[in-house]
This record gives C-alpha cells, sequence and structure tokens, in this order.
C-alpha cells in the first residue's frame, strides 16, 4: 500500500495480523527515509509503530480520543491519519508539527511538547464524556520516563479516586531519553528483566500467551495476570494500589497480543494501564543499538552510514561548551555537582557523568524536585549546577521563586536551548524564561556571547553568593578556554565604540548587532554596540553614562518583548522621568511555530536586515 | 515548666513518657493561648505536638536537620528551639514567622511555605552529607495532603533510588485542610479504619504493641511488621515498591511508641517511613470536631466560645463573594466545573460542593495536573473555574503557558489571594501573578473592584473564547449582584474625572485611589482615576484618550513594579515613542515579609498618604 495514500486509519479494521506486520514495515521505512532528509525524532517513533497500528486497529479515532504524551513519537498517528503525504514538511516552516497539534487534526485532541499531560488530559476528557453520557473511549500513551514525573503521579491518584474508564498504555522502551532513573524505574526493571520474559522478547515470533479467542477470554486472562503476579510479586503493584487495573508485560511488536490486551481494556468499565515493551529505535540497526540518546532527536543522515549529512566543522554546541567548562572546574573543585532532569545527552554531560558520577544527579523528568534538591544541596555548602532547557524551566517557576531566590541560596542554573527552538517550535521555544526571572527578587540572570564569556560567567557564578542563572542557544560556536577570571556581577561592555546611537543586545544577538552596525557604518552611522551580558542586575554605571549621552538606544533581543531587558529598560527611563529614546526590538505578545531559525527571525521582523532599516529610518526619521 | 525559658531540646533527653505527656499539654496550651490572640495555624499545631516533642527527645538538632513540610505546623518546634518567648509576635509585622525561617533560628534548615518540598530538601541535605562523609540525621515530617502532590512523588522515586539514611515522617491526620482526596488517600484510609486500629484509637493511653526494650528489638519488630502486613495486605507497599522501608501505622499520641520507632529509624541506614497518625486540633473542643477546615488558619479567637474577636459586619471574603456568583451560575449552567487544589474551605466552596458535587472536583494538592485537568475539560466543551491561590499558581507557570494558553482553550482562572498576604507573609505574597502572566500571549487578565464588577466578570469569562483570569484579593466587601451582563474584553473605566493628572488603578486598589483623588481635590489638585479592570488586553481606546490628553500618568497597583500593568504601560510609552510622563508606584523588587497590611504598604512606599504627597511633589514640580 501506498503510504502517502493513508486517508484515515479505518483500513485497519479488515487488515489481519499479517499486512498489520507489512504495514508496519512501511512505515518504519517511510518514516526512516523522511527523517533521514527533514531530521526529527527517530528512534521513538521507529519503536512505537506496531503499537500505534494496534492502537488504531482497536479503537475508532477521533471518536475515540488518542493523546500522546510529549507527543515527538506520533508520527505513525500523523501517518495512519492522514497526514504522511506532508511528511516532506515535517517540522518545516509552515510544515507540519513534530507534535500533535489541535489545528493539523481532528485525530489529535491534545497537544503536547512538554512531558506528563496526557494522564491529566485523558482524565479531564473522560470526566466531560461522562458528564455528558457519551461511550468513546480515551487512551493515553506515556512512555516510562514521563510517567515518573509529579504530574503523572498526580493523575494516577486522580484517576485511582474517579474510577472511571481510561486507558493508560504504558510503552515502556527501558530509556526515556537517556537511561531512565528513579526507583519506579528499578520496579518496571524488574519486571523486564525476569529470565521468563527475556526469553520470549529474544524470540520475537512468539506471543507471551497463546490466548484463545472466545468468551471467556477475560476470566482466563485475569487467571493468567494472577499467576503472572506470583512470580513477580510486586508487579504492577504501585499502580494496582492506586486503583488502576495492571495487565502487562505484554509484547510491543506482536499484533497478536497487543491486540488482545486492547480489547479488553476496551471492555473495562474502569480506568486500566496496560504495560507494553518496546524496542526504541527498532527496524534501524544503528537506533537499535543506541544506548545514549544519539537517535532521539537527529539531523538530517545519511541512512546507509548514520552519518550527519551536514559536514562537521570546529564548532560545537552551546550545551557541549558549558559541559566542557564544567568538566574543568571539577578537576578542582569537589563541591560542584551537575543535577540534569533526564537530559544527560542533550545537554552533552555524559563525558561529565562518565568521569565524575560521583557529581553527577539525574532525577528523570522531574523539574521541580531538581531545583528544591539544588536548594538544598547549596544550602548545604556544595555547589550545584542545575541544567535545564529554557523550556522546561518553566515548570520549575515557583521554585525558583519559593526557594531558591527566596533562600538566595547559591543554585547557579545552566539555561540551555534559550532563544529560539526552530525545528520544535511553539512548545519548545526558549523565549519566556528572561519575563520570568525578571521580577524575582535576588536573581542574577546572564548570558555569555562566546566560549571564554561563558567560562568567566560559570566561575562567577561558581564564586558568588546568591542565584546565577546562565543562558545559552541552540546555536554552534567554538570552544575556547582561557585562564579564569571573575567578572563583576552586573557588569556590561562596550564592544564597538559609537557616536549616533547605542544598541544594546547579548548572546548571540551581539553578533547580529555588530552585523548592523558594520551595514550602518557603510552609510554612514556610526552605532555603538553594548554587550548587556547580565540582564540582571544591569551596569548602574553604564546605564547611566548612556542615558547621559541622550542618543537614541536600541535593545535587541532573542526574547518575549512583555517582560525583557528592554522592558525593564523602558520602565527605568519612564521611571526616572528621562527623555531618552528607546526601542526594543523583541517577539511580540504571540506565539512562535515551528521553521528554520532565519525564517523565524524574519517572520518576527527580529532579522539583521530588518533591524538595520528600522534603526536607519528612525535615526533619520 | 515556664515555656517561655525553653532555650533548646536539649533538656527532653532527661525527660521520661510522664514528663513528656505533661510538657506536652503546656504546650498545647500555650499554643492555644497565643494563637487565640495572634491568630494563626491551629489545628495542625495542636495535633502535631506529641510527634514534634518525640522527634526532638531522640534526635539532636540542629546537627540533626529536621524539615516540616509546608511550615506552619512547626509552632512546637519552634517553642522547643527557643522561640516561645516571641509568640506573642507570631505572624506580627517584624515578628517571628508562622513557618520555619533560615534567618530565625539555626533549628530551622529549610524553608517553606508551599507544600510538598520537604523530601526533595531533605534528600539534597543527605546526598551533600554523605559527600561530606557526616553522620547526622536528615527528617523530613510530610503530612497525608502533601505527599499526594507531584513533587514529593518526584523525590520518594529519587529517593528510593538513592537509597541512602533519610526519615520521613508521615503525619497522617486524616485531612489536608479538608478532607483529603485521592487514591494514595484511599490507601491510606484502609490502613487507618481497620477495627484493630480503630480500638486503639479510641482507647489512646494503651500502646499499639507493647514492645520490650533491648537488643532484639529490631528483629521483633520486623516479625511484628511482616504479621502487620497480613493483616494490611498492602499497607505501605505504595512506598516499599520505591524502596523506602516502610513502618506504621504508629500511634501519634503515645510517646513509648513514637520513640521506639524513632529510635528503629535512627538506626536504618537506608530510607524509612514512620506512618504516624495524629489527631488534627488535638486538645481543644472546637478544633477536635471541625471537619471544614474550619479552624486550619484562625483569626483572634475567644477560648472559651470559639467565636471570632472581631465583630461580625456585612462583608464576606472576595473568595466567598465569588463563590456565591459561581453559586447563583451554577443553577443555569451544567458545564460550569469548579476545580481547587485542595482549598475547599478557604475558597470558601463549601456550600458550591455540597449542592453541585457533580460540578465539583477537588484534585487535592495538585496544582499542575488541576490545571491540565481544567484545559482538557476546556476542550471538551466544559467551563471549568479553578479557584486557587495567587501563590499556588506559581505552581502552575508552565501549564498557564504550554497548556491553557496555547491550546486558548476557555479555562478559568480565580486567582484568589492576590495581593499582599499580610500575616503568612514572604512564602504566600500574591504579588508575582502580574508579572507571571503578562508576556503569556493569549491570556486576558481582569481584576474587579467590587462584587458587581466580579459578577460581570465571570459572566463574561464564561462566555468567551480564551483563557481568563480573575484576581480578587484577601479583603473583605459587601456582596451584591445584579442580572448578567457582559462587559467588553479589554475594557477600562472612567471612575472619577479630573483634569491634572490620570491616576490608573484596578481591584482594591481603586479605593485607595480614590481617597488619594480626595485628599488631592482639597489641595486644588483634580486628577481622574480610571479602572484598568482589565490588565491584559489594554483599553487600546482609553489608552489613546488618555496619551493625548499629555498629562501624567500615575499606575497605582499591588503587584511587583517589573512585570506589572504600569511596566508595560512604559514599555507602550517609550516604544510609541511619546513624550508622555508615567510613574509606576509598585512593589520594588524585594521579598515582602509579613504584618498587617497597612504596616506593609507603608514600609512599601504604597500607603495612599505616601502617594499622596508623591504626586504632589511630581505635579507641583
Amino acid at each position: 500500500m501506498n503510504i502517502k495514500e493513508i486517508k484515515n486509519p479505518k483500513f485497519l479494521k479488515k487488515y489481519n495480523n499479517k499486512k498489520l506486520e507489512h504495514l508496519s514495515k512501511d512505515i518504519r521505512k517511510f518514516i526512516l527515509e523522511n527523517v533521514s532528509k527533514t531530521g526529527g525524532h527517530l528512534s521513538s517513533n521507529l519503536g512505537i509503530v506496531d503499537l500505534t497500528i494496534a492502537i488504531h486497529k482497536v479503537f475508532d479515532s477521533p471518536k475515540d480520543k488518542i493523546i500522546f504524551d510529549v507527543g515527538h513519537q506520533c508520527y505513525t498517528h500523523k501517518i495512519l491519519t492522514g497526514r504522511a503525504n506532508k511528511f516532506e514538511t515535517l517540522r518545516q516552516y509552515k510544515g507540519i508539527s513534530g507534535f500533535q497539534s489541535l489545528k493539523e487534526s481532528i485525530h489529535d485532541p491534545y497537544e503536547a511538547g512538554h512531558s506528563s499531560t496526557s494522564l491529566s488530559a485523558a482524565l479531564g476528557m473522560a470526566i466531560s464524556r461522562d458528564m455528558d453520557k457519551k461511550d468513546n473511549h480515551i487512551i493515553a500513551v506515556i512512555g516510562d520516563g514521563s510517567i515518573g514525573n509529579g504530574i503523572a503521579y498526580e493523575a494516577l491518584n486522580h484517576i485511582g479516586d474517579i474510577n472511571t474508564r481510561l486507558i493508560i498504555i504504558l510503552n515502556d522502551n527501558e530509556m526515556s531519553i537517556n537511561k531512565n532513573v528513579g526507583a519506579l524505574h528499578n520496579t518496571l526493571d524488574k519486571i523486564r528483566s525476569d529470565k521468563f520474559y527475556k526469553n520470549i522478547k529474544k524470540n520475537t515470533k512468539k506471543t507471551l500467551f497463546k490466548i484463545p479467542f472466545g468468551k471467556y477470554l477475560s476470566n482466563f486472562l485475569d487467571t493468567i495476570k494472577m499467576s503472572f503476579k506470583k512470580i513477580y510479586l510486586k508487579e504492577g503493584f504501585i499502580f494496582e494500589e492506586l486503583g488502576i487495573k495492571y495487565y502487562g508485560p505484554i509484547h510491543g511488536h506482536d499484533f497478536k497480543e497487543m491486540i488482545n490486551y486492547l480489547k479488553i481494556a476496551k471492555k473495562e468499565k474502569k480506568p486500566v494501564l496496560l504495560h507494553v515493551i518496546t524496542e526504541k529505535g527498532k527496524g534501524y540497526k544503528f537506533s537499535e543499538e543506541d544506548k545514549d540518546g544519539n537517535w532521539h532527536g537527529v539531523s538530517p543522515f545519511d541512512i546507509e552510514t548514520g552519518k550527519p549529512l551536514k559536514h562537521k566543522n570546529d564548532l560545537i554546541s552551546w550545551s557541549e561548551v558549558i559541559s566542557n567548562h564544567l568538566y574543568e572546574f571539577a578537576k578542582e573543585d569537589k563541591d560542584l555537582i551537575i543535577i540534569t532532569p533526564a537530559m544527560t545527552n542533550g545537554s552533552k554531560l555524559n563525558k561529565f557523568k562518565n568521569i565524575y558520577p560521583k557529581q553527577f544527579i539525574d532525577v528523570g523528568i522531574a523539574e521541580e524536585h531538581a531545583l528544591i534538591l539544588a536548594n538544598a544541596l547549596a544550602l548545604s555548602g556544595k555547589k550545584p549546577f542545575i541544567s535545564i532547557y529554557s523550556t522546561f524551566l518553566q515548570r520549575g517557576y515557583d521554585q525558583i521563586l519559593h526557594d531558591i531566590a527566596r533562600m538566595n541560596s547559591n543554585v547557579i542554573i545552566g539555561i540551555d536551548r534559550a532563544g529560539i527552538s526552530p525545528a520544535d517550535g511553539i512548545s519548545h521555544q526558549g523565549i519566556y524564561d528572561i519575563a520570568m526571572m525578571m521580577s524575582i527578587p535576588n536573581m542574577i540572570i546572564m548570558q555569555p556571547k562566546d566560549s571564554i564569556e561563558s567560562q568567566k560567567m560559570l566561575y562567577t557564578a561558581l564564586n558568588t553568593d546568591g542565584p546565577c542563572a546562565i543562558r545559552y542557544s541552540k546555536e554552534s560556536l567554538e570552544y575556547k578556554s582561557e585562564e579564569n577570571k571573575k567578572i563583576e556581577i552586573g557588569s556590561w561592555q562596550v564592544i564597538d565604540k559609537g557616536k549616533d546611537a547605542v544598541i544594546i543586545s547579548y548572546g548571540d544577538f551581539l553578533n547580529n548587532a555588530l552585523k548592523i552596525k558594520n551595514e550602518l557604518k557603510k552609510e554612514n552611522i556610526n552605532i555603538e554596540v553594548i554587550n548587556a551580558r547580565f540582564l540582571k542586575p544591569i551596569d548602574e554605571k553604564m546605564w547611566n553614562n548612556i542615558i547621559k549621552r541622550n542618543i537614541p538606544i536600541f535593545v535587541y533581543e532573542e526574547s518575549t518583548k512583555i517582560g525583557s531587558l528592554g522592558s525593564y529598560l523602558s520602565l527605568r527611563i519612564t521611571n526616572q522621568e528621562l527623555k531618552n529614546k528607546i526601542y526594543v526590538f523583541a517577539i511580540e505578545d504571540k506565539f512562535v511555530q515551528h521553521g528554520s531559525k532565519n525564517e523565524l527571525l524574519k517572520e518576527l521582523n527580529l532579522d539583521t536586515e530588518y533591524i538595520k532599516n528600522k534603526i536607519k529610518s528612525i535615526l533619520k526619521g
């Protein structure tokens, strides 16, 4: 069958297991070929092909609502619901999203991007269904990493209490992005690692149980489950104790078995959890063998060799630059502790983890816990560096305010992926953290322009009282280091002098600002470029000097305008009763979709060409 | 013994159980007498007197660190660590805090206010202790409500995994603030409600087990525990499955039993959880009989009658005004659903809950889950109103941004206790939510000045697409209602005309603004008072009119200045290249402690006298 011609999943009803297996292979091939060109999430999608097909065979979307937790593993779902023909545009500007999306399809009942929201969302839909006396099913598909997050627990706790029809599918592939952590995971490990089950896994052709169809199936399975319980003792107890019926483990690449269990779940009148074991990266040798999460999210690559298509250069990611510096600090400083919420690989912390395991803590997808833990470590005299994506730091707003900032402890928050997140798009834009933190007392917020400056900032943060946030983007740069030096808290720098106006910027945008300066110079406009490397506190002395010169001030930022540094400087100007003209170039008050960085900057009127012309028209005005 | 003369808990080492019981009575009396004068948290503190004494007898604070989750139940701890002589100043301006406080005592190793942070904090301290090869104990005391929150689960999951020495005391009093909810709680209920245990509870003089002291104690107890397990079957399994050793239930008003178990816990090399059953409000008839949480937090009252000291007037709390309106709406609107995170009583929702139980959901202390649930209900065509204190909404920043605002769903967030929270102080100030929400696209933010306006706002929110936040304070007012009418989204109102300047304000501060206006009138200064009832979006038409008049603009807010409405208006002025003078009177960038509202406003330079003089001096130049 031509994958691109699939309009909706109805055709699956007529497919027998053999045809499902063929389809599965075709879809896997389709995903691999597409993602090798567009980039995207690979391993999770290859692992869940069979499970997604089985769900769509047994249930009726969109009447039955299928919610994929996080949502980056929903490619098969998108294919089966008529979006295969748009896969060339996956995660591209104006193309289809890499996640479920309300606007994209009636088959997407919820949108995520951040983890562990699916159970709460499913329960809300189930409650609404019951009020309306409807009879549809709600299915939440959640990974073994995501289920360890506090929100999932809050939802499970509520689901067990409400006790209505709702199907949770625990897609257990033994790793979230990296290897999972946490006690819950140890329990799941035990279930998985049993000799008995290992045998089945090796012998993938066999089903776990040879289950006869018929009207006694359900009872029979209950009996099996009970004896199973004797073997695994504690298996599933954590869910059963919360009032949720547990079935598992279920072979996630065996259609017969999956479909049987899904049908059982369909008949249940109470919440059930199906524990399905899948193999992440299945069907592609490189992703199958990947243990570090390198094939989780990928750039375009050559299928044959597994090598990225873009030529390697000397540039590395900001994550790696920061990680390298931290690695150097750890040589001397045994109090430095890195904490990551399940992002060891994403934040390039593998080397640090391997060399300094005692100074490394992966808490799993648990941002809130991670921040409080960091706070307690800091209060105990340690130097915690918590590495966290800007967009996920949103989960920790209260912990920054109520815990860290209030107790004024020396927690260093490394804000990874700050600024625009091109391909992940709307759910991952790192453009809110400045607005989030500017109004929090005691916060020190900085952003380096290059590797050396980041080294100084880290060194400063490690030797300063109080909470420090250091932001860095998804861009690449050259790694450099020099002797450790502190910089003065709040100090800005004049990067390039000028007399007609000043442009205040920081981080990656400083290069853009310099470009704009050089372009304007050709037209006899001479602007000064200032590196506002501290967003909070600001450089009072330099600020006063700027004000005194009474030339226009431009603030140029990769952040929401409301709540930005420029917004704060505007408040300063009006509050100081000054007449200085200040113009803030930043992201207007709307959500930012996916696309390349250049495309998005252009759409947002933040590209250098636009800003250059804008400044020119203001100055010549 | 004179309670006020206690300097530290060392004297307890020499006390036998009989003397401990006497002390317990004295402390209970002391707390009751003091709280009846100062106000404060009563029930939780009366319930935990014995447990706190037992902990301090067995452990050595401050070497051993005792963390009270939330912290409002730490009065006995404060008394035993030398703060009884300051209890007259409890929660008063410049007096001792109602929570643990780093600055107050070396016996307070952490600060809370918000729930469920104690386990993460304890683990951080334990990890640090292990790194430093120290041997002290870390004890986290957490309630049965707090342990249901996601952060506690994330921490338990990590604690079970790390497997180091750490003592969790589950203070189970069968209710958090109101009756608890959730599946975990059902499990705890089962343990508690067993006939066997009920007998013990009735007969408080008897210990649960007559345990002989001696070197075989530990083994003996293990045996008991095993047989206990046979009785309770699942008891404690949820913790044991997470790798945490469980002991319980333990009689929380029997010193012999508590001390025995605490000594066992002290010897453990692994994380343990002691499940202690206490009686909330113990020792005072009114609080003992309270089932609705009326004696959780109290104003000064007469001990004899239990009646509040302040005379009743016709004014009721904002919470009750909003709740009354919602109750009226629910008569017609079966899609309206109220969600509360464990604040039924605090938000005055008891009546609604009793009359419309099908339209009422208490999720327990689970703000994040509550917001996602609300979002899913809204996406399913329901009209969820989530009632949440401003300070606790901080826990839901990501859910507002990533879920509700992004999907632009019609969730109504009732932000209770917005503005200054006088006696609870620093951890409860509702002054950050505006800054939090202003930079989130799609948000509609409003604050009513009186009951009628709140009715209109609620009606408007129930009949508008998109997320609406309605803020209201802890103040009291008169309840009024009239026929339902919508107001235009973003519309402001001129309350009182004037020609010399405009003062823009909203909510309770509008009365202050009017007062200032009237004072200034006496001095021939005539300012216009504008009700900026929508903080977002603003009234563009009125804003443009104000600007055109080119008179000074004053913005007067009970919010952090950074990120406030005034901050946004300043940005508008500079960005529109206007020359208007704008002055923002709001809370400067520092944490706000506890005290009466008047004292705090004065300290913050936001009292009417100060503002009046400030405006006068600006206008008179």
